[in-house]
């Protein structure tokens, strides 16, 4: 008796282990795994030419992969709030004019948490570092959002050299629209058999034609040069390459991808004549040059034939005359009416904003144009109007037409911002010094500036009877708001009224 | 040994009940779920600052959203299932050339659900609707099929206004050309820091550049005014935003967005003043406007001065010197080549078919430009020739060139409808009244119109020799069929031969 | 007690085997099915007008078509895996300049098996083929390669044709750029009310624009022609559509997709006439006619009027006078600039060269433009030079620049190749014969070719000083490899120093 109640004992233990082994082997397949981890192991098991090892290690791959992903999503959350608190000190005087949505605020601030428009340091990568200078590129736009799929096919650069810094010999498969931010240029471009020079200064622009070789020198003895440059791929949309044609171990050469015997049919020179020369270079594409090597390279002006010598650039933003100037900024630009800039081909212009300190620029848009700014020196604000996303609020099914909210953020040297035409924005700077700020305005043709405020703007040039239907309001008082006489940049102050009353902004 | 009875029994009712419940969970594994439920779920799980409560509410929203799509999939199949049936009533003498395809022609029929080409009122998004007017905004155009890519960027807006109506001003992201359908407008654009007026009548045309602010009002006492706004953004592709200028808090300012100390600033109005000034408007964006209101926005015709006034429309669809015309039909057009249209920029050409009840035009094809086409007025009937989808039907392998059918649909005002380039088609009026047409033409430059029959129809044109080995059949009796003097408008009725037969079709 | 034991065992078996059974099955759904199939059956099931037996029937489709898919996948691989050890033999003299990195070139000749550039003949699909002729169309660029994204919307098309075949009317939803290759054709173009002739001859090329009926024979005897149509759908992008206007059962008329009544009407002919009229062709779209039908469509040379007959090609790319020509080779060109030639609107140009056999073009790239080249007669060799893709070797995190390697491939008639903008290739001719090719410039406005050797080499063109530092090498010596006064084709030989060494290449 006792066993056969052991072995019932027995038996049910050892049911009750299997059945509960099965319950934990079926929950761990309840489990929902993220579709990608699942889609990437399987393309792993799909791989024919792998051996086993392989599609381990491919499934192990997938895992780490996957892992850094959601690390890295962490992070990103974590720097967001981080950002998020920042902004709310800074911002003050932020409101929202309706009351009774207390709430809606602070889910409005929590929107601004996703900034399509504004690209910090962290959006860059760093594509080339060396001793001598270091070359940055923003993140293709769409990675940030889809709302920038009308400029994906633009990608931007930023490049620094030191002191006599020389940037070997290369042409790219994409337009490039140069943009000297500080610093001494020495380019040389290679046209029609022969190389172009130009002797370049902060505030020169450049159209490069697409597949033009080109070198960059840092002509100064002392200081850095920073440019920016825009792409537009010409072959595969949003990407570009770089081909180095002179060069060695490093650069290394595009002509060492062809066979020995067709370098040697094409250049006549035998193979060890041509290894010799193939392994002479191994500085980097981004080398310091001496003094006396710089000098044969960019003769200093005085020489003898005033047609010798490196020409200037056709256009100087910072010297050209302005569209709008007053003792609280200057607006300049060029575009495609300006002949020779070669702007025309590409629909693109620049423009460069310089805000003096505690000061603004009106609120204003642009009617056709895409504009990409970098700021290159100082620090201010910015606020770019956008209709809310579609919320589910309440009030929204009162109401017919869109809210907005504002983009804001903080500017410093090196920020990039995006805003698309026919959002208002304004920028400010700070107490300190002037805003500086270079915009490639893409789509330029037919744009226009409409402003909100200062002379010309679009609520003083509606006619009288539909300011007043507009506003519901009488339209002198709705003028006497509206008109003002000083054009595109302000002084940031409060009215005469409240300035007693608040400290400056 | 009862009890030990029991105890087997009570092991065995134990573990049946484990496993068959075992069995119940991997059952509910074994379930196909919808893939894209799995990732909604999934994406709930990963939101890092969600709180449980949060991950459960946004769960249940994936599967109340998959729930409603599922039930609106099946109330577009019950619609097309419907209007199938009407179809085939009213389709009458449809025929199908090639003997012993019975069973093709059902499956073509069945095919005929499938209409890519043509939209009708569940097509379209109610936007806005309020007491005085209405917005529907056509759904994106790949949404209904992806041959449909090709004019992905442009949607089409409706918009109906009710007497008196005032539309507050506003700016778009997107190039605009406005047709007026019925009624008359007043259009204020707001150019050169004035505001332009122009008086509209039903016919009129208008192209308003991209970031232009506009109000427009139904300058009429009694009668509604409809218009239809083709936009083409140029922000992000397929898709663009209304900005409204003035405001208050329905329609709310776009400056609503910006910050009290910048607004002040630019304003250098104290905040108190501002917040008055946007708390007035709260009629939404249409509303009535009274009779004085709208005497002073539009005054009539007549007043002193010559020059002063509203403008008129540059062009006008139904007044315009048609390019054919007979008792049958008329067609108007204006395009690229009317200089002072601003359609040169856009590529964009109007046209405007007037088909006399009982009447057709006849089968033919644009070269190049794709047709968006809404049907103003009156009832008729539309026919689009279509390359078959690939089909596994077995005399496709006898065959070597392509097979055709048609989308047939019945048209009413308000039916919009695609032509790709390319497509022959044919629209025929109603027996009891004109069938009035207005086309959206994209890609208009380089146009043709090439004609199947009637005076200069492409058969016709061909040379003798052709034409007969084309159809292996004598080239005079091809004539005799595809010869006729009448050009692009023809009665539809039957041959002489024919008409004592069948009632009129 | 032997019942109860035996009772005990009946359990123990029983639940054995349903825990083993519910093993198996749990097990079964931990496989991971193709996501891609997974996918498919579930639409099966959502298909809410199929009946049981239809979903049944679906979801084997499903099946069918995955399985088929994976062998496809294999035999691609099995191809690819040949291709590979083809090329490894003919390759000879390739080489790779660093030392040390012999693991990197076995990794290398790896990575040339995905070479996105060339397609051979299991990269054209047959849609035609009868006994007069064959219609082979290229797969869609992108299907091979996302580098390839920017040609997407072009679709090469070849076209071979018997002795006196003719090829019925027909037009396409796509602009066309038609180039004779080999032998005689008479081309017929509906315009302007009446068809306009062509003779066309080995070497033609002619716009034929979208929509444009037309049709062409084989003018000759004996001879086959063969000839290559460039597409650019203006409907659906990457895809184009074919509408035969006149025919019968086969080719099938367009107008057969309309319902008789609108028949009747339109042409005023009674049904039986017109059953009769489109049930005479049955050749198909390509059929042979004779000798007599040939001499009337086509009149021979010396017809009474001088201005009878039909007319010549506008431009012939085997003749037209050379932009470079040398014993070595010789390449015409057709683009924008021509004007009459219709490739402004298209911004296409066309390219022939002729490269003598022990020949090669020079090492050079296109700046804008990318070409699709189609090899028409002999036989050689292609090197194209291409940025590495991300490479995860340690040399890379210690060298700045890029990596190049060369996609090479053997060419014979047939042989498709791209080589985008930005990407230096070169091509030779074989020992016994000269290598024809036929090039589309896709984007030809602004294109330069920029040359690595021969005459105006930007080599040569760069400063001397830029040269030095780039080369880290005395110009003279430089000038001395790269110096070279033949201008874009040379001999294939090696230089003289290294002939007595090797056979020539």
């Amino acid at each position: 008796m006792a066993m056969r109640t052991n072995l019932s004992l027995a038996i049910f233990l050892f049911f009750s282990f299997a059945l509960f082994s099965n319950l934990a082997l079926c929950k761990k397949v309840t489990e929902v795994e993220d579709p990608e981890l699942i889609t990437c192991k399987h393309q792993c098991q799909q791989q024919c030419e792998y051996t086993e090892d392989d599609k381990r290690a491919c499934v192990q791959r997938c895992d780490v992969y996957h892992r850094t992903k959601q690390e890295r999503e962490k992070q990103i959350q974590e720097e967001t709030r981080e950002k998020k608190e920042r902004e709310m000190e800074v911002k003050g005087g932020h409101h929202h004019h309706h009351e009774g949505k207390e709430s809606h605020d602070e889910g409005e601030q929590e929107k601004q948490q996703e900034n399509p428009y504004v690209f910090e340091e962290s959006s860059f990568d760093t594509k080339v570092e060396t001793e001598s200078g270091r070359i940055r590129l923003l993140q293709k736009f769409t990675k940030k959002s889809k709302l920038l799929q009308g400029i994906d096919n633009f990608r931007l650069a930023i490049i620094e050299a030191k002191a006599r810094a020389f940037m070997s010999p290369l042409h790219f498969d994409s337009e490039v629209v140069l943009f000297i931010v500080k610093g001494q240029a020495l380019l040389g471009m290679v046209r029609e058999s022969e190389t172009e020079k130009f002797s370049l200064e902060a505030g020169d622009m450049l159209r490069i034609p697409a597949g033009t070789p080109l070198y960059i020198a840092n002509r100064d003895d002392n200081e850095k040069l920073f440019f920016a440059m825009l792409h537009m791929p010409i072959s595969t949309p949003g990407k570009f390459e770089e081909f180095f044609g002179p060069g060695g171990q490093d650069p290394e050469s595009v002509l060492s991808a062809f066979g020995w015997n067709v370098l040697q049919a094409a250049l006549q020179t035998p193979k060890g004549k041509l290894e010799k020369l193939f392994n002479q270079q191994n500085e980097g594409r981004i080398f310091e040059i001496s003094r006396e090597q710089l000098q044969a390279l960019a003769p200093k002006k005085g020489s003898w034939w005033p047609f010798g010598g490196p020409s200037k650039a056709p256009f100087n933003l910072f010297r050209k005359y302005p569209v709008f100037s007053n003792r609280n900024g200057r607006l300049t630009e060029v575009g495609p009416s300006d002949s020779k800039s070669g702007l025309e081909a590409l629909n693109i212009m620049l423009t460069f904003t310089n805000i003096t300190q505690r000061s603004m620029s009106t609120i204003h848009y642009n009617s056709h144009a895409t504009k990409i700014a970098l700021v290159i020196n100082g620090t201010g604000h910015l606020q770019i109007a956008c209709p809310h996303l579609a919320s589910k609020s309440e009030s929204e099914h009162e109401k017919s037409s869109p809210s907005y909210h504002s983009i804001s953020s903080n500017l410093k040297p090196g920020t990039v911002f995006v805003v698309p035409p026919g959002h208002p924005f304004v920028t400010m700077a700070s107490r300190k010094e002037n805003l500086l700020i270079i915009c490639f305005e893409i789509n330029a043709r037919e744009n226009k500036k409409f402003t909100f405020a200062g002379k010309n703007n679009i609520v003083s040039s509606l006619d009288t009877v539909a300011k007043e239907l507009a506003f519901n309001y009488p339209a002198d008082m709705v003028n006497q708001v509206f008109d003002r006489k000083e054009e595109f940049f302000f002084p940031f102050v409060l009215p005469r009224e409240e300035r007693g009353r608040y400290a400056d902004a």
